[in-house]
């Protein structure tokens, strides 16, 4: 066996605790989506799962790569193992359902002390925390049977290195991300995202057992959204407050032209793609999910900004310090305000892709 | 599958983070044990622990219940990690050693977090976390080779109901402990430990595979030591200490006398019974544990302090609050420092069990 290599992706993970600005706190529009694909992995559980038959008492191994604190994860999950229970019932293998172990895991500085106090009291699973990047491997071979992954592969393990070279063409001056940047900006930051796609979809393939299914959910935009002239994704709002904040000398501008979010949501093809190109998974399902406008409609500009302030406050803490951020998020809160139409409203633009994938 | 009970058992975890008070800063006894234990380990896998021969990629599942934070569990860990490797080489299964996943097992108040930073960078094993009481499941059946216990089996699950009961002849007014009480104590502390045994017995049976191993290292007392006229064991002493405190208005009486910690330390022959009349197992191996000299003696007052405070805060603070702790500790320090003939010599008189029990 190959030694598991030092965690060699840097470690974001989302908010911890329960504060005003946690992650828990702040994943409602996450929620939609476990809402919109609870019906769709149920059907793929039925239809396309693999569980043997011979052996009934068999324990069942799901795993959540990316599941932050809850409780999102636990609402996944528990239409994962019901919907499981269901079939292995429904294939006469008696009264007797099998036993379930479910590994939540996340990068190494997610708070899972946080996570296991959460967890549901009457679950009906054993649970078990598996800390690391799952760009590298972080189970023994053939050990999981569903593997589901949400609203975590967008990020990258490292921002491209170009980006940030002063001397290199795809330097990323004046912007915190690719989007409206120059094309050697957007090559680079999709480079690493098919590299990092490789690397998740090898070591997952090597732990899946053979029939294992997985599910993803990651954002993506689609060329109708990126049509609409007045649009303006969050991470360039982002960028042009941190940029006015360095015209008022809050923050240098430099530290501005060397900050770039390790975020990448791919087009339907190009995550098609990279899934095709590896091999290993035979492709059962990519759509956009619909997201219930419950879900989607309705944020305000406060709650939308506190919802992006929990997936990035810590990355800009490590870049800027603790101390602009408070700041940053009142001028973000004021700017998505003006775009209210967008972002407050039915029509708001952002998609998701939904995936199943069987191991092959 | 009967589903997973909510913990009943009462959450105890040894002191977390690094601070000057913590458990991670104040276990280097426990580093004796497991230094001492480490020949006796590896020669049990070498001897005993059934891995089939079969299938040689299959992965090896390890266990540690009651990890704490560490350096502890990863340097015994190692160890075990490092003996199958040696057996299935040796066994001739090819250079190709088994993947491993261990499983670091504590309760649901431990550090997680600190633990999962202070992993081993380099380790040759997939790691993970289960959060909960041992006295319940924890994992699927039969799905464990290897399960470590080391210095937790003496926690009992929760103090007997009757030393708590004013009413019960089992009263135990004036002390925290069973040490040196009525018979009535003595009995309802033995017969909680006896409850609480069978239960982790249970549960671990079916945990187990068949052929595998469970190594356990308890603390007990022998006769030789309590015919030492002078012994007075750490607990005696805190309990008076408590009372000491009380008689200065700084406690209550009556929070002293429901103050009980639950903690059982069984003489070899109680142990011995109890593992055979549950069945499960056959006791390989079951001795006093030596523990090096350069571990045992040397402790001055101060750290032996510090030593039994690790352990000890969680449930003094609970019951008792945060703000009697320093002051209790210097007193206790400075107690301990009239018997320093016993604590602080080679003459320390306690004594640990050392079991090897292999799944039937």
């Amino acid at each position: 066996m190959e030694k598991e290599k030092k965690n060699s992706a840097k470690s974001f993970s989302m908010n911890g605790g329960d504060g005003p600005n946690s992650y828990l706190k702040n994943s409602s529009y996450q929620r939609g989506a476990v809402d919109g694909a609870k019906g769709m992995i149920r059907e793929a559980i039925e239809e396309k799962l693999h569980i043997s038959s011979s052996s009934p008492s068999d324990t069942i191994y799901i795993a959540d790569l990316g599941c932050s604190v809850g409780q999102n994860t636990f609402i996944a999950i528990q239409n994962i193992v019901e919907a499981i229970e269901r079939k292995s019932q429904s294939q006469g293998l008696g009264p007797q359902t099998p036993e379930f172990q479910v590994f939540f895991s996340d990068q190494v500085s997610n708070d899972f002390n946080k996570l296991f106090t959460s967890l549901p009291p009457q679950r009906q699973y054993f649970a078990a925390a598996v800390p690391g990047s799952f760009y590298n491997r972080l189970f023994p071979k053939q050990s999981l049977h569903f593997i589901y992954c949400s609203y975590s592969l967008q990020w990258l393990s490292k921002v491209p290195k170009e980006v940030e070279d002063m001397n290199s063409p795809a330097w990323n001056k004046g912007r915190i991300h690719y989007v409206e940047a120059q094309k050697e900006v957007v090559d680079a930051y999709f480079a690493q995202f098919v590299k990092d796609m490789e690397s998740f979809l090898s070591a997952r393939s090597q732990e899946l057992l053979s029939g294992g299914l997985m599910a993803l959910i990651l954002p993506t935009y689609t060329k109708e959204m990126l049509s609409i002239k007045s649009f303006r994704r969050p991470l360039d709002i982002l960028g042009s407050c941190l940029m006015e904040m360095s015209k008022k000398g809050i923050v240098s501008e430099a530290k501005v032209d060397s900050f770039n979010v390790p975020v990448y949501s791919p087009s339907s093809k190009e995550l098609e793609e990279v899934i095709k190109n590896t091999g290993y998974f035979s492709i059962e399902r990519l759509e956009l999910l619909s997201i219930s406008k419950k879900y989607k409609a309705g944020p305000d500009a406060k709650t939308f900004s506190m919802h992006i302030r929990a997936g990035l406050e810590g990355i800009i803490d490590e870049h800027f310090g603790r101390e602009i951020i408070d700041e940053l998020f009142v001028l973000f809160a004021r700017k998505v305000a003006e775009y209210s139409h967008i972002y407050n409203s039915e029509n708001r633009v952002n998609e998701d892709l939904f995936v199943i994938l069987c191991r092959k």
